[in-house]
């Protein structure tokens, strides 16, 4: 289960379709629509969504607020500035890790985000549970509603879908073994050994120790350690071509 | 100091506006940008960019990535799909704390955002330390520069800012005490019991409890506690005037 998004009195078209969008960006389909502006279906919509028009397709379209919450258990509404409403007020961070929780509990979360010109009306927000407010720099907040969105739907996912936040491409290769960095390690320091690199004596092995050290500190592929061989070669090569 | 956003060749005037307010939002004003194809200045990107000027005023732009990327110890390239380089790949979260502990640490990091059609070439991802790539449903992808600009903005300031993520906004009062909750429990209690609530006797004790429970249960602020004393006296009042 997932939190629906509920877009109360949407004005543009192209912004519905932004929304779904951003909702299946993140792999959320459940939307609802109150009462938008320029009716429904509208072709605008369409058009923006692009590729994500299933989500319109599907997308419950009621006359009130109150009838898009009817079989919802938890609310937050998004707002920008504050109301005047004694209520709790929640980082998306915050809210999504809740609503993740409370789903999992058998609850039907519902996310409420308001008309672009002025957002949602206090009326809207006193059926909400709790508040969602995007930390935007106080100096400067213009996030519109597909922005809003993508951001509690970003913050969904990155809570509850499987992510691994650090990893490595390896493009048709993989990590050098110890063993194979020890040996590109000991070609190096035999040939440079013999062009005679580490001098003077009393710095040689310095030197060394500095060069083993180069090669531990690279996060080092097959590849590379290939590639690295070949450049040694060559250079011995050139250098007995005379 | 902050990371710098460097936009690659955007396209649209507009793109360059939005990625500048997606910054704004998230509190960040260092932007560079590589040979943006309609030239500099360019009066759509100021237009779109509407309070978020300044950054397009004070960006450094560059004849190519190299010179942009001159100064900077750490670079981050932006991209969705796998490019048959190896390399690091992080989430926009992963990307962003790390940027903080080396900028804390004294480097310089830089984040690269491609054109929008085919984002970043290859020769420009090969000049990134690693790459980020916002964990979106494998099934529908389609961020735009903006938005990839505003999530990595946003997990900046997620990291950085010092942010409250559940709190509540107390529209001119504040939370009630033990003693004034204990209070209206006692006034309900007793004018309940007056009233014949508590019956039969043998479920008088149950439905206190239940009663209590409910008071103790609700974040009531002192207005709360007034206006539910306001009730109860009504209804007393509206009683005795029979």
């Amino acid at each position: 289960m997932q939190p629906i998004f509920v877009l109360v009195r949407p004005q543009m078209g192209e912004n519905i379709g932004a929304a779904a969008r951003a909702m299946a960006n993140f792999g959320l389909d459940n939307m609802r629509i109150v009462a938008p502006r320029d009716g429904w279906p509208n072709p605008k919509a369409v058009a923006m969504a692009s590729g994500a028009g299933r989500l319109l397709d599907a997308a419950m379209v009621t006359e009130d607020t109150a009838a898009a919450l009817a079989d919802c258990t938890t609310v937050y509404a998004t707002t920008a500035r504050p109301r005047g409403l004694t209520k709790r007020v929640l980082t998306p961070e915050a809210a999504m890790g809740e609503a993740s929780a409370k789903i999992a509990a058998g609850e039907r979360v519902a996310v409420l985000f308001g008309p672009e010109r002025a957002g949602l009306e206090n009326d809207d927000i006193a059926r909400a549970n709790a508040i969602i407010s995007v930390p935007v720099d106080p100096g400067y907040a213009s996030l519109n509603l597909a922005q809003c969105a993508l951001l509690t739907a970003y913050e969904w996912r990155r809570q509850t879908a499987e992510i691994t936040a650090d990893r490595v491409d390896y493009a048709k290769t993989e990590p050098a073994t110890g063993v194979e960095v020890e040996k590109l390690a000991e070609h190096y320091e035999a040939q440079l050994d013999a062009a005679g690199m580490f001098y003077p004596e009393a710095k040689a092995e310095g030197m060394k120790v500095t060069l083993r050290n180069l090669w531990s500190r690279m996060p080092l592929t097959r590849a590379d350690v290939q590639l690295l061989h070949g450049i040694m070669r060559q250079m011995v090569r050139w250098k007995e071509r005379g």
